[in-house]
This record gives structure tokens, sequence and C-alpha cells, in this order.
């Protein structure tokens, strides 16, 4: 059986951005949890929940966090499973901050940073990296972009009939 | 076997900064070959990779690009395997450009950003994803991570001795 | 008769921006085509456009597209003829992004990039470039000029008139 | 014949970015004058000189410049043929303020902008222009293209050979 | 009698943000002409306008101008009294190209940068300027500081008294 | 008997983001005064008021400014207790102006900045400052921090609970 | 006489970017003295100076600081006489640190920003101030004006005559 | 007995740049340890160090980070003790992006944040906090005002007789 995806969240102001990736797993089919852990508030349970991630069959982490965004990082210093990080958009600089907080990681310790509020795409990400060993999966990604591909095509033609 | 890695530059000028990511595949065992497409120079050659990169056995693909760093995506868009991104540092704004012209990536189509410049981290974070089935792999990171951590409770150790 | 300009966008979302394109592109009897047609999800439609572009009797080709704004390179990379850039405005930076993903193109395939959201900018200069081998047009620009002229010094006599 | 370039410079500090344009221009074999004109400190010449380009010869106008880079938009208010801005690198933030002053022109007034210090694709574009009722000179950047992609791809050759 | 204040402004759309420079010049008795002059749109009546305003008695010209904001560059290229730029705000990044482009012009023609949006301190630089001949003025300006700081340390007593 | 705290705004427009620092001092049952001082309008009040700190029993300066943000510096210019400065948040880049301005403090001089709008962390720093010669304020913080951490453990067991 | 400017430095390190300003000075014949004092390290020397400026013969000042740059705005809060700001270029973000520091200044305390490094346009921005009540001063920026426009001219002629 | 100061770095390429902070603690008389501790490398370190630092006579953590400069944040994490932060400048946009990792700290857990590279003031700041319970320090910190102010004043003599 598939590996879980584990989402974490700085916060729950977190939350409402980050429904898209936790609808996203689902509609995968990729098991999922979803958990509040702040790396500054509440650091040993950052710690503890990083250390045995693994071992209680989580295959990626998704952290998402804003701001002095830390938590992916501070996750990933506590594993070797691939961490990836979500920006949450703030209003200092539309996320700058969070996006520079989180993909500037030293040498030794990455974080697999998205775009600023990208939660979809991290979702998409998890899953790409949990197929390479799952052939089900790996096909569910293959019809995706298909799908996708054919919507974009239909607004093509839908705009090719409109009149300016 | 394990999967190959794919590490593909848009110039053979960003060489000398990826050489700190084949020196830690090498290191690290995973199997890897390296090539010089462009986006925008190559791009049928980029198309072509990005499709067959799975049926030739890569696992994960790593590009490296600076400035309107679109190589990244433009991989992204053929394949669904995890495509990792490493922004070249530029004299323009130190690599915010290709910063921001891999990590933002739209909905639907993840690329999965390091640091700029972060060429070893890109490898630790392949390998990372490979070892999701590969315990051997798993146990180098491990082993890796602890001797980081030596390494810096080293220095430590002698900056304490230091007179200042 | 005059050559045609294409107007894609990387996403219908982008139609309300460049609708200011089209309006233009009408009122100077440019003929036009409109596309929806994405960098990254349909990669494939993106190629075959730009690279059937000329032959299909289009002179100049108008690339929208936010974020990591890969459209207008794509665009490029696939024909010779002149592609005029849009960045449109995100959430993040103002579009500072979208700008940067666009105008910092590589040695050997340019963009014509013009200001975040100049739809309408965009649609004069390919009305430029067009206006070399059309003498109608270049007279129907001269006229743009002036009656521009003309409007704002008619807001400058009604400004003088003005109570502060 | 074809018509000819405008490569006009703000400064004479700008003519080392700007030979590779002058460069390039003349192995397309488009024919182009070289000037020195500033916005603020000969506006008088830059008016002429714009008001006067198209009866004069010139189908396209490049105009380099740095800071606050006001020499394209100046140019652009006297013309209605295509300007391209190089904006000039800076020791300020690395050319943000020159591309920022270029790109950003309001509504009306248009200007093709290319990467901080693009001479070189600045001609590109300018013979993209030219080659739309110029066959030849279509033809000539149809190889120019074929020529820098097998470039890439001997690269790409020569780098699978490699020992990492 | 006092030399006369000439606003100029890029686009009316400009006038909500510098009714407040015009307030603020009529409370201190210094007489002033409001114009709308485009840098892009109407260069010839900025050129006219600037070289002309000496002799028509203006001893200060306040521009005011968004984005690529050239307004008060080209107007310093034709005149030798003081400019003063006001950078309006744009969506793109708060107005920071609008200050760029109005701050950081090239050796030789300077302009006098205030705050983006700073409409009123434009007006009190510009009286700052004219009292260095004008006692009167002078007396206002020092009245208009007392004032000031009357007023802050009035909010200061009130503050103190809250119960917070 | 714990030394006071002074929260010192450059604008009573200040005031609405500073409330949560005196929510929070208050709820310390840290003693404090609030002030509107401006460095620029009421420049010798604001000398007087740091000048005379330490002997009118302050221990901490909160100093919160927006734009040029120059308060927290002109206070610490004046006394050698320490300063805490709270950057305000501005529509010009969202508050980098002001972080800018308070934070690149020149060598001699600090200035103890927290983040943009951080309000509630000044006085928590404040408190922990305070807390080095008080063990019952040292207490109170603990408790703070157990509360914060039992806060999010709360949210946490909540979230996995929440059906996705 | 023609009243005196006073060049005002944060730092002795700031004294060779400043050079270009008082030897622009001399050459104008503009009397003028050089200090300086420190906004943050002098603060007393700093109000003494800039509240008796006025009586002492001076005209305009002229603040030059790097960093959280306060020194403009330190002295414009103790006169009314105008203060134009040089940010100096520092290696944060290439000035723009100073830049905002100077140039955002809230509303009744203006500065005059002149460019990064701009210690040439602040010494004639000063005479421009001084020429408003000086008619040979004002003869003299004409002349500087013409006999730069004819170097600028000389080096169009040049440059037309060099083979590329 | 004072309590000491932690000197903190993330990695001992940031002790040149630090050494400044210890010469002036020594200056001072202030007793301190300096440590390479890194959040991502050791953070068992981290937290053990943290969580001890109090009851092992620590009065004050200073931390030294650059890029994703988390160090400060995870310290604070686990203590209750005032933190300093020192950005670390690096190549990428210098320091901006250490300076808002650590900066923009989420509620509830502040850093006392000083200038990228700002070693000496983290230092300053550092005595400051301790001078409240320590005359003595307080006396230090009072004389060295008054030697900075001296030292600035005699460069004031010295530029004033300087011919220019």
């Amino acid at each position: 059986m598939s590996k879980k995806v584990a989402v974490v969240m700085g916060s729950d102001s977190d939350l409402d951005t980050m429904r898209a990736c936790m609808k996203r797993l689902k509609a995968f089919g990729v098991p999922f949890e979803v958990h509040v852990i702040s790396a500054h508030r509440t650091p040993a349970a950052a710690e503890q929940f990083a250390s045995s991630a693994r071992e209680k069959g989580f295959g990626v982490i998704i952290a998402a966090a804003g701001k002095a965004a830390h938590l992916a990082g501070v996750l990933a210093a506590y594993t070797t499973l691939p961490v990836i990080g979500v920006p949450i958009k703030t209003s200092m600089m539309g996320g700058l901050d969070s996006l520079l907080s989180m993909v500037q990681m030293p040498k030794g310790i990455p974080v697999a940073c998205v775009a600023v509020d990208g939660a979809d795409n991290a979702a998409i990400l998890a899953a790409q990296m949990l197929a390479l060993s799952d052939d089900g999966l790996s096909g569910t990604l293959s019809q995706f972009k298909t799908d996708m591909a054919l919507e974009v095509m239909d607004k093509d033609q839908k705009i090719q009939m409109e009149e300016f």
C-alpha cells in the first residue's frame, strides 16, 4: 500500500489555503494526515513528529508556513524523508518573506519549495514522489495530465469562437 | 536497481555550479546522466528528453537554469516524474529572477525548487525521493545526516577552545 | 493584406486584462486570432502553434501569462516571428515574478516585453511592427498619436480652469 | 532594400555592453547607425532624431540606457516606429531600476523591452521585425536558430562523455 | 512678489493624490498653476512648458507621475529650475517603479524626489526653496513647523490619558 | 519593582497596530506608558524623552514608526537603554521601507527590530529583557510559552478529527 | 553674496563618494562648508547645526548617509531650509535601504532625495535652488547645461565614425 | 556577577563577521561563550543548548545565520531568554533573505534583529539588556557613547580643515 503524506501547517490560519492540497491528495487516492505543528510554539512536537514520521508510514511531508517560515526546514532537520514547503502568502511583499525563508536552505538539508500558496502543486509533487514506486498512482498522474490538457484545449476552442 | 537521476543544464556555463550535484550523487551511489538542453534553443530536445525519461529508467530530473529559467517548467510539462529546479545565480538581483521563474509554477505542473545555486541539495533531495523505495539509499542518507551533525559538533568543540 | 496577430493567453483568467489588446487591434483594423494555450499544460499545442504560425499568416505573436510566465519564451523558442510578452499582474509582488520570468530571456531567443498588464501597448507595438510594411497602418498609428496628444492637451486646458 | 536599425545609447559608457548588438546586426547583414543621444542632456537631439527617423529610412530604433532609463520612452514619444529598450545593468539592484524605468511605459506609448544588458537579443528582435517584409532576412533568422540548436546539441554530446 | 510654482501631472488620474499639494501651496500663499502634460503623449508640450517656465515667472516645478515616471526628468532636461518629483503609487510594487524611474537620474540633470504619493511634502519643499529669498514665506514655514509640533504634543497628552 | 516600558509611536495612526503591545504588557503585569512622539515633527520631545528615560524608571523603549521610520534610531541615539523597533506596515512594499529604515542601524547604535507590525512580539521581547532581573516575570513568560504550546497542540488534535 | 551650502556626511567613509559634490560646488563658485555629523552618534551636534544653519548663512543643506540613513531627516526636523539627501550605496541591496530611509519621509518634513551616490547632482540641485535669487549662478547653470549637451553631441559625432 | 552572553553561529563560515561581536563583548567586560550550532544540521544540539541556557547562567543569546536563517528562531523556541539575531550577508540580494528569515517571526516568539552583518551592534544590544541590572555595565555603555561622539566630532574638526 502507498505510503502516507503528512500535511503539516504552522498555524490553523493556513487551513483555507491548504484545503486544495488535501482535496487533490484525496482525488488521487493518496492517504494523508493533517497536523498543526508550530516550529516556534511547539518545537518539541515538530521534532517528535519528524523524527518518527518514516516509521509511522509517512513517505512525504508537506509543510506550509508564512513569514519567517521555518517549519519545513525544522522538520527536514529531523528526517531524511523529502519535505515539500508551501510558502504562505503574507501582507509583507506578497509572501516573498515566506518564500525566501523556505527555499534558501543551507547545504545538507534540502526543502522542495513550490510557489507561494502552491497547495495544489504540493499535493501533485508529493504524488509524483510516491508514484516512483506505485504504478497505479503513476497512471493516475498521467491521466490527470491528459485531462488538464483537454480542459485547456477546450477553452482554446471556446475563445476562438468569441466575438471581440 | 535504483532509478537514474537526470541532471539537465540550460547552458554549459552552469556546469561549475552543478559539479557539486554530480559529486553528491556519485558519493551516494545514485546513477545519473548529465545533459545540456536549452528550453529555448533546443525545445525539441527538451520535449523528447522529458517525454521519454520515465521509460529510459529515470526517476528524478534535476534542472538547472538562470535568468528567465524555464527549463525545469518545460521539462515538467512533458513528464510526471518529479522535477527539481536549481535556480542559477545571476548578476541581476542575485538570482531572484531565476528563483521566481522557477518556483512560481502554475497549478497542475509543480517544480520542486531548491535554493539559488543549491546544486548539492538538489542531489540530496533527489536521493530522498529515490530512497522512498530503496532501503539501502535510505540508510546512506541517515548516515550522511549523522556525519554532517558530527562535523558541526566538532567545529563547536574547536571554536569553544579559541581565544577571542 | 496585413499579416495577422495572434493573441495567446496562458489561461482564460487572463482574458479580462487582455480585452484591451483585442479592442485596440480591432480599432486599428489589424486582423487577429485569440487562443488559450498553456506552456505547461498544453506544451504540444504551444509547439504546434508557434511552429506553424508564420505559414498560417501570422506576423506577430502576443503572449500573456502570469507568475512563472514561460508562455512567451516557449512560443519564441519555436518561431522566428517577433513575440511580444505581456506579464500579467499577480498577488506575488505585483507581477514582478511575471515580469522577470518574461523579460530576462537568454541570448538568442528574445521576447519583446511590455509593462505588467500592458495589454493595450502590446497591441500598439504589434501594429508598429506590422506598419513597417503597411503604409495604411502607419498612417493609422500617426493619427492615433495625434489624437492621444489632443486628448491630453484638452485635459490640460480643463485643469487650468479648475479652482483649487 | 532593408530598412536601417538605429542603435542609440544614452551614454558612451554603454558602448561595451552594446557592441554585441552591432556585431549581431552586422552578422545578419542588417544596415545600422550608432548614436549617443541623451534623453536628459541632449533632449533636443533626441526629439530631432526620433521625429525624423522614419523618413531617414530607419525601421527600428534600439535604445540602451541605465538608471532612470528614459531614453527609449523619450524616443518612442516622437515616433511610431517600434522602439526596443535595453536596460543597462547598474550597481543599484543589478539593473532593476533601469528595467522598471523602461518597461513600465504608460498606455499609448509602448517600448519593447529585452533583458538587462540584452544587447544581442535587441539586435535579433530588430531583425525579426524587419524580416516581416524581408524574406532573405527571415531565412537568415531560421538558419541562425538552427545553428544555435546544433551548438547546444553538440555541447550535450560532449558533456555526456565527461567523467564526474 | 514670490515666484510661481508649476504643478504638472502626467495624467489627470494623478489629480486626487496631488490635491494635497495644491491645498498646501494655497495655505502657504504661494501662487501656482496646475497642468496636465504627458512626457510621452505630449512631449512637445513638455518641452515648450519647461523651456519657457523661468521666463513665465515660475521658480519651481513639481512633477507627478507613475510607473515609468519620466515626466520630472523630461522637464528637468529643458530647464535649470529645480524640479521636484512626486512618484505616484502604482499597483506594481507599491510605486517602487515610479520611485526608481524618478530618483535615479543621471549625472547633470537632478530631480528632487520626495516620497511615493508625497504631494504635501512636494509643496512644502517648493515653499522652502522659494523662501530662500522670501522672508515672509520663511516665517510661514517656521509657524507651520511649530503648529505641527504642537499638534503632535497635543496627541501625546491625549494618549497618555487613555486606558489600555 | 519592575522597570517601566515606554511605548512610543511616531503617529497616532499607529495606535491600532500597537494596541496588541499594550494588551500584552498589561497581561504580563509590566508597567508601561504610551506616548506619541515624532522623530521629525517633535525632535526636541524625542531628545528629551530618550535622554531622561532611564532616570524616569524606564527599562526598555518600544518605538513604532512607518515609512522612513527614524523614531527608534533617534531615541536610541539619546539613551543606552535597549530600544525595540516595530516597523509599521505601509502601502509602499508592505513595510519593507519601514523595516530597512529601522533595522539597518550603523555601528554603535543598535535597534532591536521585530517583524513588520510585530506589536505583540515587541511586548514579549521587552518582558524578556526585564525578566533578566525579575524572577516573577520570568515565570510568567515560561507559563505563557507553555500555554501557547498547549493551544497549538489543541488545534492539532482538532484538525486531525476534521474530514477533508 | 550667495548663501552657503552645507555638505554634511554621516560618516567620513562617505567622503570619497561626496568629493564630486564639493568639486561641482567649487566649479560653480558656490561657497560651502563640509561637516561630519552623525544622526545617531552625535545627535546633539546634528540638532545644533541644523537649528542654527539659517542664521549662519546657509541656504541649503546636503546630507549624505547610508543604510538606515536618518541624517537628512534629522537635519530637516530642525530647520526649514531645504535639505537634499544623498543615499550612499551599501552592500545591502545596492543602496535601496539608504534610498528608502531617506526618501519616504512623513508628511510635513520633506527631504529632496537624489539618486544613490548622486553627489554631483546634489550640488547641481543646490545651485538650482540658490540660483532662484542669484542671476549670476543662474547663468552659470545655463552654461553648464549647454556645455553638457555639446559634450554629448561630440561623442555622438565620434561614435558615428567608428567601425563596428 | 553579570550573566553570560552566548554567541551562537550557524556555521563557522560566519566567524569572520562575528569577531567584531566577541571583540566588543570583551571590551565591555561581558563574559561570553562562542558556539557553532546549526538549526538544521544539529537540531538536537540547538534544542539542548537553548533549553538549558538560562540555568547555565546565560542572560542573552546572540544567533548569527545566513540564507534561510532559522537559528535565532529555533533557539528562541526553546527559551524565554532574549535572542538577538544577526542576519549574515549572502550573495542572494545582499542578505535580504537572511534578514526576512530572521525578523519576520510569528506572534509569541520574538527575535531582536539587528542589521545585516551587525555583529558589533548585537554585542552592544546584549550589553544594554544586561546593563538593566548591572550599573557598572551601564556606566561602561554611557562612556562608550561619549567616546563615540567625541570620535565623530574629531572627524568633523578635521574635515573642516581639508581643502576641496
